[in-house]
């Protein structure tokens, strides 16, 4: 490969003072900070435990294991200079980055815990931090914003100043009306789309990204329950995307693009042969869709891979053009710190122009990344 | 074909009187029965509209619309002569047969609506009526029988009395714990569980069989809500099937199998590769899972197909064993009246050996039944 991996789907973890450090003095008490209970350390938020430290690291550890202190953590979760080492241990070259404590789908900061003042200032200081302390730190990171749900004006706002800050991508949630706001598919969103396609950023839509679902019984042993939540959380994007198909939004916002992340991609040609039947059968274009489910998919729709072999032979329904990888370092689903190896079990037998497009040009497009600062970078 | 196509997804309507005229005197108005509200009919139960006539026979209308009075309803719905016709011209020659106005997946008599020994009269109602006027009618149908779900005891009891009759499946809920009854996975279900894998009787999970759904955007037109909560409902059995992999269920009961119904075959290889990553990277064998998540989907679960020609391309993956046809009769997404001709282009290029265990031989030797039975009575 002559080109440098872009994971599309990474997770920089927030200092212990990336909120306290930043937040006006009013709120420093209610922000997100790590404080300890019985021997444990979590985040907390407005009063609220909303997020233990748990196995977000797993990635790094010989057992993959979680992690109940902080002075556990390695130094790559938080720190970007730490982090560029283990990048380029596992040879990728960029990392996507979501949140971590702050949620991997734009979630905590939108319920109604929290005044709304106390929130905004809390999603500013994330975005302030990510451009400040990574993107600008290496053009190896790509930052993403979060933005207000609960106020399409505040969050059109927020994000064309994220956009000034350098960040390329907005992490969205799938289902605002889960937590009691508009619908996502609500014309009350369309300034929102509006800002975004003009400034040509794609909406990621990470797995998680609603307020619920189904739980596994609480019987279940402790990996099997993360296994069997991951399972579940992983394959609930394929109603995610259902939605985004059949909303509207892309009959009304023809350049908009949305990432469907951590979801895996051998469910694309089942959601589009379904999606498809039902169109015919129920004569959509009856109905204000102009465009069969699966030409707006391939027209606005990204996926990402990171172990299945299966799905990237059905690529060609998927479409190549919409396929990218990732690495979801450091979770323990992560390909890390073998991800090379994983690459190439996956890709095995496949043109290499196609490799080339999912591995690196897909995502260089779509985000609008700097090729040749990239390189002059590693 | 040598064979008769074996359709192991349709839908008997119950007639206006089949509770009225069935259940004990005390209960003949609060069971359900169809009245007219408006110039419109609906299913009543105990007080509650439980279900309109709607689109539930749309196959047989030349627009596939909605029917609001019981007179519009085509006599192959409720009557077992009448639809034998249907399935000779379409060329179908058994079908495996669920609900319609008492639910698909074994939900309405659940809810705390109604009494306990009004909600179990009505299903030993519902099961006695398909046995006597549809299963003992001719071998061309398929009973299967509905339990309470708010009782083991009384559910393995009645299954016992159901297994007596004639049926030949149970129709269950994929989700117990969202009516407030035991989750799906404790041990509670056990005799259940026991019983039906003594009995050699499979459990049908149909879509549907929970007690919700994200529930697409209400500003969505006629049709597009139907297509998008027909592509979420087929496509959250993904999930459903995840948590029976994952339950202990199949470690626990070897021999039971687990059909997931309407929600197609294409999902398969995505879930499995799925689920065995997570298996994989959180070390499950750990934790009492003595089988790899794909080799209990190869042992225990079947599912079935009636569009997808690329679901089918991955039959090596999902197991030519496990897939079995349905044709959805007389529901909107059904393959009525093309049934043939769509089979064709779905199973173009496929070994007839295969197809005839696809589209045969699976779900008679599945459901146990009599071929040579069959044969005569075509």
């Amino acid at each position: 490969m002559n080109y440098p991996l872009i994971s599309t789907d990474d997770h920089a973890w927030e200092r212990r003072d990336t909120w306290t450090s930043r937040v006006p003095a009013r709120f420093r008490d209610e922000c997100p900070q790590v404080r300890t209970e019985d021997e444990v350390d979590y985040w907390v938020y407005a009063g609220t435990r909303i997020r233990a430290l748990g196995t977000g690291c797993a990635a790094m550890r010989p057992e993959r294991d979680a992690v109940k202190r902080w002075e556990e953590v390695p130094e790559a979760a938080y720190d970007p200079a730490a982090r560029l080492a283990t990048m380029d241990a596992d040879g990728v070259g960029v990392e996507v980055l979501f949140p971590q404590a702050a949620g991997f789908g734009g979630g905590p900061f939108v319920s109604t815990v929290g005044d709304a003042k106390l929130r905004l200032a809390c999603i500013q200081a994330y975005n302030d931090w990510l451009a400040e302390e990574w993107s600008d730190f290496s053009p190896r990171y790509v930052a993403q914003a979060l933005a207000p749900i609960w106020d399409v004006d505040l969050a059109v706002t927020e994000i064309r100043r994220a956009h000034g800050l350098g960040h390329k991508a907005l992490v969205w949630t799938s289902a605002p009306e889960s937590w009691g706001f508009p619908h996502f598919n609500e014309s009350y969103w369309d300034p929102l789309w509006a800002t975004l396609q003009e400034l040509a950023m794609p909406v990621a839509l990470h797995i998680g990204g609603r307020s619920s679902l189904p739980d596994p019984w609480e019987g279940f042993s402790n990996m099997r329950k993360l296994s069997a939540i991951s399972t579940t959380a992983i394959t609930s994007n394929v109603q995610v995307m259902a939605n985004v198909i059949f909303s509207g939004v892309l009959e009304r916002f023809p350049d908009l693009k949305f990432i469907s992340v951590e979801s895996g991609l051998g469910w694309v040609p089942y959601l589009l042969e379904t999606a498809d039947h039902q169109y015919e059968r129920q004569r959509l274009w009856n109905e204000g869709m102009s465009l069969r489910p699966s030409e707006y998919f391939h027209r606005n729709c990204y996926v990402n891979f990171w172990y299945e072999a299966t799905g990237l032979a059905l690529r060609d329904q998927i479409g190549v053009d919409n396929i990218m990888w990732e690495a979801d370092f450091p979770h323990p689903t992560s390909t890390y710190p073998d991800s090379k190896k994983l690459v190439e079990r996956c890709l095995e037998g496949i043109p290499d122009d196609e490799c080339e497009k999912m591995l690196h040009g897909n995502a260089l497009r779509l985000y609008g990344l700097d090729g040749a600062a990239i390189e002059a970078a590693l």
